[in-house]
């Protein structure tokens, strides 16, 4: 079986799924497709030109106390990154500009970086210390990263995001269309089954 | 220890939030204030002037499929009211004039109603048999549900939730104002102890 994980890195609640997704997915020998996307122009679409999370305060205070509570939960570090939401063009980039074994990695790596220390993941900089973590020659990829190949593939994966009824993160789609919305549907979507309901 | 259960009668997500959460208080000893109100007023205040369900309606499509898969799985009935949302000012009021160990069951009938027969709660007649089959008598009920006291007691509680910074449904409030949203969060709310994190 096959799921997709559709995930933004300005995405709070991405977060704790893409620390959890991985083990999840194997102990119940599903196959993940890691699938970094922009949710701005998603957005735009509704009419925000911002997150939903500043556009209607309330919603973010309560959002950002519950962060607090399901990271403490999982035992993850947890810090609010200034601006927020951050710039997450170059980091969707970036993972397509990797070898496709390693987007998991690096990608959790984004995010730890990005809410458990609250580091400037917009910044070539920071993205370039991440890869040099993982082993991979950072100048090199971030240069792949600003491609025309890269660029229009991770234009091509909004747009099949959009196609596919996608209006946040995380999303799971799994192989036979069933799409599960946020961190707290990650279970459900683990344990679907073709045609249960 | 005491928790409190806002909830709206057009919210979808309430519905299984109210069929669960009298037992799962029970079990750990906790005592439960029913408190319904209307998020109409909030949602205005937000801009919107309709569900956000309809007003989005990816993320509509998405919700029903969710409640679809939630009801299967807690073996809840479940049917789309026609039209969506419904008036659920007279069964708010209503809720007011009975006594208040009767909330939580007539609370329980409304939804079942609304959401598990699709049947239109904005109507007296449907409301009156819910009273009756209670044991209640449905026209002196009704009449007090349309009371000048009655009205201000649910002015009053709506003030409340915009006070306590709710903006959406269901909403549990524990005794030291910790705050969860959405039938998800139930299990959360009802584990909360004080200071944890």
């Amino acid at each position: 079986m096959r799921l997709d994980f559709w995930y933004e890195f300005a995405s709070t609640y991405s977060y704790p799924a893409a620390m959890r997704i991985e083990g999840l997915a194997q102990a119940r020998g599903i196959s993940l497709r890691w699938r970094p996307f922009l949710l701005g122009p998603i957005f735009v679409e509704q009419g925000w030109r911002n997150s939903p999370f500043n556009i209607f305060p309330q919603k973010g205070a309560y959002m950002w106390r519950d962060m607090a509570r399901i990271t403490a939960a999982l035992g993850l570090e947890f810090r609010k990154p200034d601006p927020f939401p951050q710039n997450s063009l170059l980091a969707a980039r970036t993972v397509l500009a990797i070898p496709e074994a390693l987007r998991p990695a690096f990608s959790r790596a984004v995010y730890v970086a990005a809410f458990g220390q609250g580091l400037p993941i917009a910044e070539r900089d920071i993205l370039a210390q991440l890869l040099e973590k993982l082993g991979l020659h950072a100048s090199t990829i971030l240069e792949k990263a600003l491609s025309e190949p890269v660029k229009a593939r991770l234009k091509a994966e909004n747009e099949e995001a959009k196609r596919l009824g996608i209006f946040g993160a995380p999303t799971f789609l799994t192989e036979d269309g069933e799409m599960f919305w946020g961190n707290d549907r990650l279970e459900a979507a683990i344990n679907w089954e073709r045609g249960a309901i």
